[in-house]
């Protein structure tokens, strides 16, 4: 679990649930790729991603706010992930974004 | 991806991430029966739980709103279940509530 951050509620998450049609190495390097990209844009904060051995995944980014995802969903690169995601990888996903309005952890001593 | 619900947006996303210490067949029981139970409270919509073999998993519920959220955090089983995963099951988790502002899914043909 990498979550270091401790930004105060207020910040957006971007809830995105996916089912992968095939196991596909081109997709586990796309995907790696996208984490990166999104780790370097103006905005973000941080990004939990957990996928089963059925193919399905949910990942969600957290942004500072909003004009910073819609910087995120129109970045030239991500554009083109977007439409192989579609084309080639996904059979469905969902999207969801959502301002956080509480934030608490627990961690074992 | 069990995603049929059409609810507008202003419906509430609790997000939780979590990390197994140890697979036990005790915890996926306790997590079938919560699931259950959640799925019968009022003001539920859906949840979507993935979990990896490393034993991380991000579970997301959603529900009409924030009353409905604090009844199903204060329901006695789930209370008596909440207790047993910081004592015996999760080393770590984080939950966040979220307003869902935006929501659009794409399904392959």
């Amino acid at each position: 679990m990498r979550s270091k951050n401790d930004s105060k509620p207020g910040y957006y998450a971007v809830i995105f649930i996916s089912q992968l049609r095939d196991d596909d190495p081109a997709y586990d390097k796309m995907a790696k790729d996208m984490e990166e990209l999104a780790r370097n844009q103006k905005g973000f904060i941080e990004l939990e991603s957990v996928r089963d051995h059925m193919g399905q995944g949910i990942t969600v980014s957290y942004w500072k706010d909003k004009a910073s995802i819609q910087s995120w969903k129109l970045d030239v690169d991500h554009l083109a992930a977007q439409k192989a995601g579609r084309e080639k990888w996904y059979s469905e996903y969902r999207v969801r974004i959502a301002r956080v309005e509480k934030d608490y952890q627990f961690k074992s001593e």
